[in-house]
């Protein structure tokens, strides 16, 4: 549906909302057309939160989470293990995991992931800031906590090489069956593993 | 999922999407963080636009639809016959009908239906502007557009009870069976009113 807009404001605001991933020119139009019932109070909030995005917020110096700080409140936290690291491709894979509260250590965002079909490489990604954190010592484990994928399995293979001289343990996450998952549905890779690295059964 | 924010700016700009229809929390996270690989010159723009949306954007005196200046563009449009009212629910109709590219007339939206369920009474919508406009003289019809539903009925009874002492004619959108369907699937009461009011063949 190609539509003439009455406004070039209009236009231009669904062009903004037309940008963001999942959101056609249909659905952009619907959101602007919901903003226009709020005052300008509340579209002035939204605007200046859009704005203050781009001016105010930083990324921790240590792990690159975002942050309002210079260093952000998981790696400032003195309860946390700093000698483990999960490594993480993106912010929003740090909320998933501090979500189930397994995880007290601390986490480096890679900001992507090796994947030469996108044109991403090892240089664009935050390795040498994690190359520099494990080469000032005191770290023991790092946890490569990256998807499950191709390009997961060839960022984990390429960190290894290249911090395997640092004496550390490496770890990944397990791989198997999901909790709650049936037999009939699980993938036959996923199963297959899961056979190979079978665990002892607790019965407690 | 309830997710603990590293940052109170990202809370903030989450909870902001999330008022969006449409939109949970899970999706605004995802929209914000896409938002955050953009530079500050483009989060500043998008910024910008919305709170413009707030300050810049106005009403056309005479129909309601949104615009850049004091009166519309199809207003103020000599070539369009200002003698024919379309009645719509909101500005997207307005834009779905002139998409249409057969109708040269003028359009005056409601900013809405009457629906005592929805709290939406004769007095919270643009009927008495309508009425001014009718009042001066000069129009000949008066098409309701609004939708075919039980708030549409009542609103298009309300209108015509309202205005029917000024002399014009009351048109109303045809009914019928879409273009393209199928009877099979067409629902009886479409079905039956299209019997009822069948037209005359056109063989050309």
């Amino acid at each position: 549906m190609n539509l003439n807009y009455p406004s070039r404001l209009l236009e231009a605001a669904v062009n903004e909302f037309a940008t963001l991933p999942g959101i056609g020119h249909k659905t952009a139009l619907r959101l602007v057309l919901h903003m226009l019932r709020q005052d300008s109070a509340a579209l002035e909030t939204f605007g200046n939160t859009i704005i203050r995005l781009g001016t105010e917020l930083r990324f921790c110096k240590v792990c690159r989470n975002v942050c309002d700080e210079d260093i952000c409140p998981i790696c400032s936290d003195k309860r946390r293990d700093q000698s483990i690291i999960c490594v993480v491709e993106n912010i929003k894979d740090i909320m998933i995991i501090e979500n189930t509260q397994q995880y007290r250590g601390v986490y480096h965002v890679l900001g992507g992931i090796i994947s030469p079909m996108d044109g991403m490489g090892p240089s664009d990604l935050n390795i040498s800031n994690l190359e520099e954190r494990v080469k000032k010592g005191g770290i023991k484990e790092l946890i490569l906590a990256l998807s499950a994928t191709m390009e997961g399995d060839t960022t984990n293979f390429y960190l290894y090489r290249r911090l395997s001289p640092f004496k550390m343990e490496f770890s990944t996450l397990a791989r198997g069956v999901s909790i709650g998952d049936e037999l009939e549905y699980t993938d036959e890779i996923t199963l297959g593993r899961s056979i190979l690295n079978r665990i002892p059964f607790n019965a407690s």
